[in-house]
């Protein structure tokens, strides 16, 4: 593209920012929060801009410290991937923890499931590990948006939240109602999925949540219980 | 901040991004890439705007997949934060992998030594797994920038880069040379570091990397010898 073009096109793009942008009250971050709205603003946002990738997720006023259960809900639904532990089958380093990247969804940007659905495949490194030792882990930080970049907090700092998940790998069982959910809800949100290579026999998987911690503000993890954690309301 | 000064204050930014991003030659990402110009490239940019926050980091020409030890290199030297894997030692999940989220650095922004550096305390769950079990593993996705993004790539696609590092966590000697290296690689890169509570007995440590596993463009995983890895140069 012609330099002079491109800097029109970014021009136009950073002009049309400006009222997208003014739709939310950043500025009262993490005070008056109303997670329902919030969701549902970034659904209206992107389906609207059919996701264009000038500005990426939003994750304005996410619940405050003392909500937990609320928090670890929003950071899995907001997230678009997670890293994956499982511990290594590899000759090399076998039994040593091994992470990687995997997209997620818990559900259609307007209906969050809270349970982490993975499309994988049986040719991945993190699959060869869990069909020997399905014990996992997935963490997820408010790092992966701009949130912390923009509110100048280190990826390390507790206020840039993060949460760890650990449980099971399980398939889930092919035909099953589960298996339509796992599709609607990585699909709709990981549009290139249903191009992936048909030869690599895809399947979805589920993290059955056992432990859950959360780093959020000062004061060491908070663990959350996985009830009160699927008993959030969104 | 009253509404009509903040959207001039974002088309301001807006306006001035134009510009920056002008000089960069992302339409022809990945090919004719300058590894080492696109590093100063960077620098010139963080140093000049100050940080400025409206773009965040910028994976400008990223090495093409055939040169898997530079890009391994590229991605952990861009990378602000990776994932840590390592094995519980929480006795309701114990010898389950976990994983977390550590800043990181392997050199300041011109000079890349290769070693991931962390800035970790005793009271995190991942030092406390580290104390019993120091097998560890750090994974770094280029889907933490905002390339994959930008260039519409699922986070699970192979072409949205990511490597897994793993070895042993080493605490740095205190008062060694290399313990001066990681403090300037770690603090020139995560000022707020220098203002962490002192009560935390915060130390340095490093990945004696002893596999390197690059998931870049189709075809598998590629094995990158450490040797290799660390005789990039950049």
């Amino acid at each position: 593209m012609p330099s002079k073009l491109r800097h029109i096109l970014v021009l136009w793009l950073a002009i049309d920012a400006v009222f997208v942008c003014g739709e939310y009250k950043d500025e009262n971050l993490r005070k008056d929060s109303d997670f329902p709205n919030d969701i549902a603003n970034v659904a209206v946002w992107r389906k609207g801009k059919k996701n264009w990738k000038g500005i990426g997720r939003q994750y304005n006023n996410p619940p405050p410290p003392e909500q937990g259960a609320k928090m670890a809900r929003y950071i899995v639904h907001n997230s678009e991937w997670a890293s994956l532990g499982s511990i290594s089958s590899l000759s090399k380093i076998k039994g040593y923890p091994f992470t990687d990247v995997f997209s997620i969804s818990d559900g259609t940007l307007l209906n969050s499931t809270g349970v982490p659905y993975l499309y994988m495949t049986p040719l991945d490194l993190s699959s060869k590990n869990i069909e020997r030792d399905n014990r996992c882990s997935l963490s997820l930080s408010l790092a992966q948006s701009n949130y912390c970049q923009k509110n100048n907090l280190d990826p390390e700092d507790p206020r840039c939240a993060h949460v760890v998940l650990t449980g099971k790998m399980l398939k889930v069982k092919k035909g099953s109602e589960e298996e339509e959910i796992a599709r609607s809800s990585l699909f709709s949100r990981h549009p290139a999925m249903k191009n992936w290579p048909k030869d690599h026999n895809w399947f979805f998987a589920k993290l059955k949540i056992e432990s859950i911690c959360l780093l959020d503000y000062f004061g060491g993890p908070k663990y959350i219980s996985v009830d009160d954690y699927f008993n959030v309301k969104i």
